[in-house]
């Protein structure tokens, strides 16, 4: 090789996730021996996305417009509002497709050490959106990790006013989760929150 | 999500090899957390590799210049040729460091089944190429399939008249490799071309 234009892309490549300095090779290869079908479009569609991609000012999503494209759907105007700490969060609950409502994007948790506050993650912006949305649903899905559980009781805590009602995630078995391979936590939780068949 | 453009280029980096829906779609939501460092920078690289890409007139190389930096390297005009079936596997031995001639990349092998014949591999380059610069070795790196011998063996027959001296690489056992692990053709290559100590 020895092509520091291509030595420069496969190093760029490589910083993506999941993908290593050989893995990134073998990509960038790919996109040499289809230039015109693969990698034109490609270099297209990121400079495109690049430029255009922003957070959305209601939720925190990002997408290519001020407002997304969930935000800016009145079908789910609907009163549901569910709290994510990251974007892949919110991505993970679209492809499962089971709430119509709209979102609010922490992009974090709260974190003393990293001087993380409440500001930060914009929790002020999301009561005050409580409020004018009059929103009848406030869903905490944040992490089951003791961060991610820490600020869904402070957002819990900072809602306390509001006329909406505050609820959480389920825990239990996965579905299609085998009781054997199951922590000891989670098959704890299930139990606890049984419910009649 | 639900947005065209972001949608678009997930779809185009699913397309790379070792990319999947799922982790192409964790590539670009981290390229989109990192929109000037890592998104625009990769936007630009892949713009201008697409557009000044090209095939070596030389060797077959892929690079962003008429004549690859191999080829163009006076250094490495040791009259020893390399042939290699792929782009790929010129970029393997360069990463051995263990040969300081020049190349020629066939782009494929011998298949009468796919309509590749001696001109489509540029057989007859090679051979004009030989004479040309008085070629003292001809190294075939063909990969040891039955497709890679065959051409090999092609290659071989067509540089008869020419006075280089035509090679192969060695099979053996792998550095590193156990023997309990080895198919036996390998196992038998290696002891029949065993040497002494």
């Amino acid at each position: 090789m020895d092509d520091t234009g291509i030595e420069a892309l496969i190093g760029l490549m490589a910083r993506l996730p999941g993908l290593g300095p050989r893995s990134a090779r073998r990509a960038v290869l790919a996109m040499l021996k289809k230039r015109q079908q693969l990698m034109a479009p490609l270099a297209q569609s990121l400079a495109e996305v690049a430029l255009a991609a922003r957070d959305c000012q209601i939720c925190g999503n990002i997408s290519t417009a001020d407002i997304c494209p969930i935000c800016a759907n009145p079908a789910r105007a609907t009163g549901e509002i569910c709290v994510v700490e990251d974007v892949a969060d919110l991505w993970a609950l679209e492809r499962a497709g089971a709430f119509r409502g709209r979102y609010h994007v922490l992009g974090g948790t709260l974190s003393a050490l990293d001087g993380i506050g409440p500001d930060e993650l914009g929790i002020p912006r999301l009561v005050a959106r409580v409020a004018d949305e009059n929103a009848t649903e406030i869903i905490l899905a944040l992490n089951a990790t003791v961060d991610g559980q820490t600020t869904a009781h402070y957002i819990a805590d900072a809602l306390a006013a509001a006329p909406a009602q505050i609820t959480t995630l389920a825990q239990g078995v996965p579905v299609g989760g085998e009781l054997d391979y199951l922590d000891d936590g989670t098959l704890g939780a299930a139990l606890r929150a049984r419910r009649r068949l």
